[in-house]
Parts: structure tokens; C-alpha cells; sequence
């Protein structure tokens, strides 16, 4: 498996992009973000994106030079249209105006619409908790790709819908990032244990009838993921899907809309609003060390808190460099050299 | 087991209430909503609760003649006080409040402090969703009575922390109502499957020495509830104990704090704000009916959206009555007894 720095990685995906149309300084965030996503171990958010962005502007879903524009604002709330560019373009703006707003209005929110793939929601959650707001980021898989059923359902209905939410927290905790999908498992991980000819847990996957099944091949093949934490999980992502779909994405909320989209909702809370945000990040220290201290249960050596796996994985790939799969790197380099990229 | 009518057990119930020393006022709401919660077949948060209530007063925890007040406001925030008075009533005038401001700053929020129980946490979404307001409600059991464990723990270090969530939707659809514990299960259930001598299902208990347990005696005997839908539930059980503790209850949001009580955050997004509700509640039509047709799962006959179970049972009591087990009615006879009050 090649091996790489992370700094490599970002200068080979800022030409890919460059040599699809993209201006530079769009190329370095997005470049930034992906490479940043492996850094941490989303892997399924990082580099093994470039293909599937590349598709998208050969296919006219993404103008990689389109940038995105604030439409409206009244009050505590604004509106950002990506303008069907990148999606970290668009959220980055949403970021920038949810900060702006909260600390003068107290909770702000901003809807942001047209959009392309936004990338790992935590990223933005994470940028508003360390602007001393609690953040709260809300994303739906819309039009196609929706993969998971309702409870007691068997179709496609939903998104995997992820939801991210942070704290600020004093230096030098890292991040405290509760960021997943409510999904019971992800396409990416199916794959995998498809090409190992593993079987999966049960709970995650119906076949194409309806029935559970534990072979990933059965999702594949016309099946649907499962919510996670069954009907809980459920009423989250069904919420997630309504509030992002139609409020966020109001020109065009209807499940019939069969394009890709990813409409999100950024809710900030100002922490300044309701007390000082040293006495708040000194109560929110003394809970995770009490946490962190709190008794193992069997089959545990530790108590880890949102984003210390993450951390910890950033640190070591920062220093070691970062695996890509095979696959991964073959895709890139085809791409690479179709684009006349040469790495 | 005896049956009543709704209104009988109103009446009952505020009559105990006033004989404990309650304000007729106060008395009618907290009747009206304990009774509410049995009508929809929250019997958890029902007349079950009348007993913990009155020796709650009687040990100085409630006043049951203090009224909440607005502490402060500012902007799309502001601080309700409930000076350790019914919490239901607190939480009435944290509605009040966001009702107001939510449509006049777009999104807002209102906290919660020196709070006692408030109920049921639906109620207050379903309100909210009323004036055509998303609303997400989140409570935390802080101090006395914590129960879960962190993902990986065997310590009661968080409550079982419900999140309610609702959005508006056209008449004559009954509310959208999420409105879950973030708690794999709860008390009440472990203590009815121990009566019965029943097992319950793995993933829901550790016994005291962090095994994972089926037996409901388990958690009696010093053990922990777990929390729903793994690290992911572990994840939101965590921010809203963080959320409400520290955010809400800035007077004293340490976890040392043993004292019981309900630190909770009503927020609202004015749907107003971003779109015609007209349009809004014609497109989450579209949605819901798409999700209700869509095809079943091998075991189910029908996909129920959240807040149907409720309504159909609340239809099914106003008609035939509410069943009240004999534990709870000889509980109610004999705390009436002690206040004086023949029922």
C-alpha cells in the first residue's frame, strides 16, 4: 500500500483539481479538506473523494469555479446558496455567517442549498466550537443515493443523513466532536468486507425482500442500510431528512427532486449568551476528566471521549504518513493521467 | 386493575396536589399533564409520577407554590428560573418565551435552571411545532438519579438524558413527534420485567462489575443502564448532559452537584423564516406520505412515522379509559389518605 506525507497529498490533489478547471485557491481547500479527512482516519471522507468529484464535474453536477454567495439574512438567520460548487465552499461560507451571527444574536442558524457534497460534517462543527459556540450541523443525502429505510421499512427513503456536534473545550484537549451517521453502517464499509468475502453484524443490512441478512452482497444487490439504534435512530434520521431537505433546501425539498444534493443546516449556540466561556470550558473539563476517570466495563482498557480517536489518529498519520489503498491510489492515478496530471 | 376516565384522574390528581400545598392554577397544569402523558401511554410520565412529586415537596426538593420567572433575555436567548417549582410550569414559560422570540429572530433558545421534573419532554416539541416553529428539546437527569454508563463504562455518570424533536405539519395529521430517552431502556421497564421474572434483551444492561447482563436485577444491584445505539447514543447522551448541565444550569452545572433536577434548553427555528409554512407543511405532506407507503419490512405490516403510536393510543384512552396498574392506584390511595383527600 503507498505511503504518503500528508503535505504530498494535498500539492497531487490541488493539481487534480487545478487541471479539472479549478481556481487555486478553491483547489486548496478543497485539497486541504480531503487530505485532512485522512489525516484523522475518515478515509471514507478524504482522498478516495477525487474520482467521485471528477465524475460529477465531467457530468455537469459540479461547477468546480462556481463560489458560493449569502442570499439572504434577517435576524439570527441566513441562507447560502452553493451555486452547485463544492460543497466546502459553501459550508465554509455558512461557517463564517453561523459565526458571525451567534455571538451577537445569542443561537444563530444558516441554511445552506444548491450544494455538492460538503465533505465531513465535523470539520464544520469543530471550526464553530473553537470560536467558543456550540455547534450543531445537520446534513442530508438527498435526491439520489438516499440508502436507508425506515423502520419496519425496506426502501430506499432516506439518506445516511450524519449529524455532528461540538463543544468548546480548553486547550490543549482536542476537540470534543460527536460526528456520525445514522446510519447503522456505511456503503464503504460494506464494500470492504464484500471484497474480504466477510459477513457483516447483524442489524445493519435488509435484503432486497426485506429480510436481515449479515452478507454485505444483499445491499448491493437492491437491499437498504438500517437506521442505527432502531426506531430512535430512526425519528433522528427521518428529522434530519425533513428539516435539511425542506427548510434547508426550500427552492426544491420534494423527495422527488431525483438530484444529488447535500442541504445542510449550521445552528450555533454562543456560549457568551448564557455565562462566561472560562467558567463554561472549566465545568466542561471537570465532566471529561470525571468521565475519563469513571470505572472500564469488561472487555475495555479505557473510556474515550468524542474525537480522542480521531486525535490520536491525526497525530500518528501526521507523523508516519498516510496508507492508500491500492485501489484508491490506482483511481487517482488514472484520473491523474487522464487530466494530464502526472504524479 | 381499575379504569378511569381522564378527567376523573384529573381531578384526583389535582386534589392531591392542592392538598400538598399547590396553587389551584399550578395544580390544573401539572393534573392536565401527567394525566396527558397517560392518554398517549407515557405511563412513565403519568399519575405514577404523584407520589415522587409529593415527597419531592415533602423533603424540600419543590416548592409547590413557587412560579418560574425570566431571569434575562438578550437577542434569541433567554434564561428561565424556575426556582425549584413544578417543573412543568418552568417549562411552560421557556415555551412561552421561545414562542415569541423565535419568530421574530428566526432561530431561538431559551434555558432552563433550578428546575425540578418536567414531564414529558414531547409535550413542549409538540407545542412549539403548533406555532409552526422546529423545535428540539434536550433535558438532562443531573445530580441524584443518574444511570448510564459511558460507551465503554460501567459508572452511572449521565441521566438518561430524553431529546424530544418536532417539526410543524398540516392538519388533520396528528404531531411529528420524536421524543426518545437516549438510554437503551429505562428504569421503569427493567423494574416490570423483574416483577414478571423475565430476561430482558442484551445491550441494554451491565451488571456492578461492568459485565454485560439480561438480568433486570442487574441494574438494581448496583449496575448501569446503557446507551442506545452504542458509541453513537453514547455520543448524544454526552452533549446533552454537557449542553444542559453547563449551558443551562450556569449557577452550578458541576457534576459534583447531587441535588435532582432538569436542566433543559428549548430551541426553535421558525420555519417562517426560511420559507412559506404553507409550502413547508405541503412538502413534509409529500414526505410523510412517501415514507407511510413505502414497502414493509419482513415482520412489519406497516411503517408508523413518530408520534402515530401515540396518537392512536391517546384516541384509543379518551374512549375506553386509562388502566391504572394496582401498585400505582394503592401509591395515589395512600398518599391521599395522608393529605386528607377521600378518592
Amino acid at each position: 500500500m503507498p505511503k504518503f506525507q500528508s503535505k504530498e497529498l494535498i500539492k497531487i490533489t490541488r493539481r487534480i483539481f487545478i487541471a479539472a478547471g479549478t481556481p487555486e485557491d478553491i483547489a486548496d481547500i478543497v485539497a486541504g479538506a480531503l487530505v485532512k479527512a485522512n489525516l484523522i482516519g475518515y478515509d471514507s471522507h478524504g482522498i478516495w473523494r477525487i474520482t467521485r468529484y471528477i465524475m460529477r464535474i465531467r457530468n455537469g453536477g459540479l461547477d468546480p469555479a462556481a463560489r458560493p454567495e449569502v442570499e439572504r439574512q434577517t435576524n439570527s438567520v441566513a441562507v447560502v446558496n452553493g451555486n452547485w460548487g463544492f460543497g466546502q465552499l459553501g459550508a465554509r461560507l455558512a461557517v463564517e455567517y453561523v459565526s458571525s451571527l451567534a455571538p451577537k444574536c445569542g443561537v444563530a442558524c444558516v441554511a445552506l442549498h444548491r450544494t455538492n457534497h460538503i465533505g465531513r460534517v465535523g470539520e464544520y462543527a469543530e471550526m464553530l466550537a473553537s470560536e467558543g459556540l456550540i455547534s450543531m450541523v445537520l446534513t442530508s443525502v438527498a435526491g439520489q443515493d438516499r440508502q436507508v429505510a425506515p423502520y419496519g421499512g425496506r426502501e430506499r427513503v432516506f439518506g445516511t443523513n450524519p449529524m455532528a456536534w461540538a463543544l468548546p473545550v480548553r486547550a490543549p484537549r482536542p476537540p470534543l466532536v460527536v460526528d456520525f451517521a445514522t446510519s447503522a453502517t456505511a456503503e464503504g464499509k460494506l464494500a470492504v468486507a464484500m471484497s474480504r468475502g466477510e459477513q457483516v453484524e447483524p442489524g445493519l443490512v435488509l435484503d432486497r425482500h426485506g429480510n436481515p441478512s449479515t452478507d454485505p452482497n444483499s445491499f448491493f444487490d437492491g437491499g437498504t442500510l438500517l437506521p442505527f439504534g432502531g426506531h430512535k435512530g430512526y425519528g433522528l434520521t427521518l428529522m434530519i431528512q425533513l428539516m435539511t431537505n425542506v427548510l434547508t433546501d426550500y427552492e426544491n425539498g420534494s423527495y422527488r427532486d431525483s438530484r444529488f444534493k447535500n442541504p445542510s443546516l449550521f445552528t450555533a449556540w454562543s456560549v457568551e449568551a448564557f455565562m462566561a466561556l472560562e467558567q463554561f470550558v472549566g465545568l466542561v473539563e471537570d465532566w471529561l476528566q470525571y468521565i475519563k476517570r469513571s470505572k472500564t466495563a469488561k472487555g475495555f482498557d479505557e473510556i474515550l471521549l468524542p474525537g480522542e480517536p480521531e486525535a490520536r489518529t491525526f497525530a500518528k498519520r501526521s507523523k508516519e504518513g498516510i496508507d492508500i489503498p491500492e485501489p484508491t491510489w490506482r483511481e487517482i492515478t488514472a484520473i491523474a493521467g487522464e487530466l494530464g496530471v502526472s504524479i
